[in-house]
């Protein structure tokens, strides 16, 4: 069965996948990764990568090859989502993500404000104030930000496309620290939920899209797998088999089976 | 990348995934859920199916066209596991098994003693006898107990080909209730260790086999999902994943990024 | 063993464990509860309080009887801690707050700004703006707010007296629902953490204080259990539970026990 | 308020926390934690002690001058329940009690049949041969067993005075491993359940004592703690807090608070 596909401001994505560029051995297991990924939306951190260096090898050769901005052309199926990963504030992301829309990679944008570069949590006060900012200027804007209801329902307030709950700490691989939350942002959100960061492996996708996300973004659970093409592969089928699970409608949980169930045909 | 294979005594299956046949609507839908699932090894409640009713709708006659024993004819894809669900004493189990070897149906056997019609927690006393007694008579023993290490450990012991502790109580769909006492059985066997029961959806299939569980059996989940044929679907999927998120060997798990990290590439 | 104390802005508090007032049957079980738990730090919520009743059965009766504000008279134990349920922005918790000191009981105050009236998760954006406000204005904040390490570093920084992250959702009773951001907020604070909301019973409290916060504050929990003065009890034990387990230094964690180990004297 | 006592074999103790004797630092360190403790009943290893080196400094030297067997003499206040660890067979279980009975000090026995030297996981198949043994004459059984409630049942049909599953494997430290078992036990157990094993701090007791059960036996969380004597205070409390939790009747859990409650009085 061919699945429902992710709708984040108006256009649609076959994968509820996303996956990040960075921390590959080579860019040639980056491209091979992300391929086994199926990921359509690819996101790439616009201060750490030199955007004028496309010189075979580097990242920007392996994207200028294989993304498309606006329209998908020949071959060219990855949308890109630039980030603002490594900006401490609302005015350094603002800035960053106006130099990618003059660079015309800013169709999605994913806004990013840490907080500490040690633990990498996201500052959400700035962040609210960078959304404000950038849906007025037009951006297409998917925020990252802790798993608080009460943001989220901000973020959405404001006109972000999405919101991008945490699962855990950026690069931690612990998988969904607080499913509690997230099921309370997804009880109330009138936009697509990504959960963003904390995946360590595929089952922690699974869960995330059960509990009703509309999609999983992930790097580090890919890119520090031993192999990471494999791992890819595992988590693709993990938010396929997770999607696929909501929708199938889960049995009930119980204490144990109903002592009254008709044993007829019973088999366990 | 295809998988690899699970291989019990000594014969492999593609599929790690092995299912029930009870709790269906229909035999239709039966056929179609094991369709769906892929899986090649399907168990029949011997106690619970009318083995002399071959008619249309029936489920003999859906196995009597599907299933093989001993050699895979056309189209003949399932091989079936019968099991004694319903018995309650060694002796009821071993009498039941005997009489599907009569029927030759009994190339592998499912051991399923049950020490309590409530809760369908096995009887491991009960089962370690019933298993004593059916491998020296030559079966090929796969019994359902409970998750101790030292009840798995003499079974091992005792020659069946594999052990198949539960995840949580039959039919309650909680998951894997113990990962501590399943990763410790997971450290001392040295045949399959497949998960047998409490399996409620994808996500609990896809933890299982990244504890390194060779595979799942499960029925209810399937069963009892509002879409049964979906969620077999789901369930292939997480099986899939979680065995490539094992083989692709996850990333290490931390507190947070390591502040320490080399930027340059870092995106998430 | 006498239990270090709680020191919040230079005063010393013998129990780590603070109450809330309200949800009881009557005042008289309100004051019997509260006694049974051994509290000396009070929370009461201005905006529901008839502060100018003070008739026999009224909170306020019972306050004035037993409350002290700034030195403790006759058997005047307890100390109040005013706080701002029901503020939806930080302008109505300056306000209430404000009106607290002319009444003379914001000795120490509790910020609280609720961002939803269903699910009553705090809105930090705007506890964040009237900390600053009264921490300028010389109030001694104790500010209620979601479990993120970000946040609880600006009300630190700001220059809160302790930081009071949330447990669980208000009322909820689900306990610490992620003890890894509390473990966070706990390895970088230099001001108090105490647990504030989602507590339900003994053993939440318990777990709060090993993980090194250094108080818990509830009321619900004591409130609404079947015997709160029972209750209060058990929360009064497990609160210094905890502490002296966290005192203590507890046992290493490993998978079983260390096969090596010297068997003489080895009794369980 | 004083507890509810814990009755075994019709006898009551005003403790329902059980300690061990092994892996102090010294024999004067095992008596400040045992009484800092308020454990009555003391479990010691029969095969690990020299029970007949009653030198000053010796365990012996202590039992002989605290605990009593049969009437508690002058200061005599321990009750000696001699365990069987390092047993393997319920053969040396049963010859190692009865040696045990010879010394007149078996008035409750612990029996523990180890199935593997390297995790130390009970086997029950011996357990309940050798409890049916010993109960036959006429011991007061109280076997340590793995957490499956069928092995529960048994040991309480054959008539033990108490059941002792594990809460995780012994000297491990981690907690309770699987509560889902242990409440299914609790539902169905006629007998006191003591859980044995697995407890690594304060909280992990007053969990066991929520759950229902009606003891705690514990060793190396207090004998491995940095500071056992201020451990075995802290465990002491736990398990009041607990118990005291689990009469008082908890709240309710909700996902938040019901945004329809009466808002008077609210206050958290």
């Amino acid at each position: 069965m061919s699945l429902d596909s992710l709708t984040i401001a108006g256009k649609s994505y076959s994968s509820r996948l996303i996956v990040g560029t960075g921390k590959y051995k080579s860019v040639e297991e980056t491209e091979r990764a992300i391929d086994a990924s199926g990921a359509e939306i690819i996101t790439v951190a616009l201060r750490r990568v030199d955007l004028s260096d496309k010189s075979g090898g580097s990242l920007m050769s392996l994207l200028t090859r294989r993304a498309h901005v606006g329209t998908a052309g020949e071959g060219k199926r990855w949308t890109l989502l630039p980030n603002t990963a490594g900006c401490y504030t609302a005015d350094e992301a603002v800035r960053t993500l106006r130099l990618a829309r003059e660079l015309g990679v800013a169709e999605l944008v994913k806004l990013e404000v840490i907080g500490d570069p040690k633990t990498l949590y996201p500052d959400n006060e700035q962040t609210l104030e960078a959304a404000k900012i950038l849906v007025k200027e037009g951006f297409t804007v998917l925020p990252y930000c802790i798993d608080d209801p009460i943001v989220c329902k901000k973020l959405e307030d404001i006109g972000c496309a999405a919101v991008m709950p945490l699962a855990a700490p950026i690069g931690s691989g612990l998988g969904i620290r607080n499913p509690h939350n997230l099921s309370i942002i997804l009880e109330h959100a009138k936009v697509p939920v990504i959960v963003d960061a904390g995946v360590g492996t595929a089952s922690d996708a699974a869960i995330a899209m059960e509990l009703g996300c509309d999609g999983v973004l992930m790097n580090t659970a890919i890119a520090h797998a031993k192999e990471p093409v494999l791992m890819a592969e595992a988590m693709k089928e993990a938010v396929q088999a997770g999607r696929k699970a909501r929708l199938a409608g889960r049995m009930p949980r119980s204490r144990y089976a109903n002592a009254s169930s008709p044993l007829g045909g019973l088999i366990e």
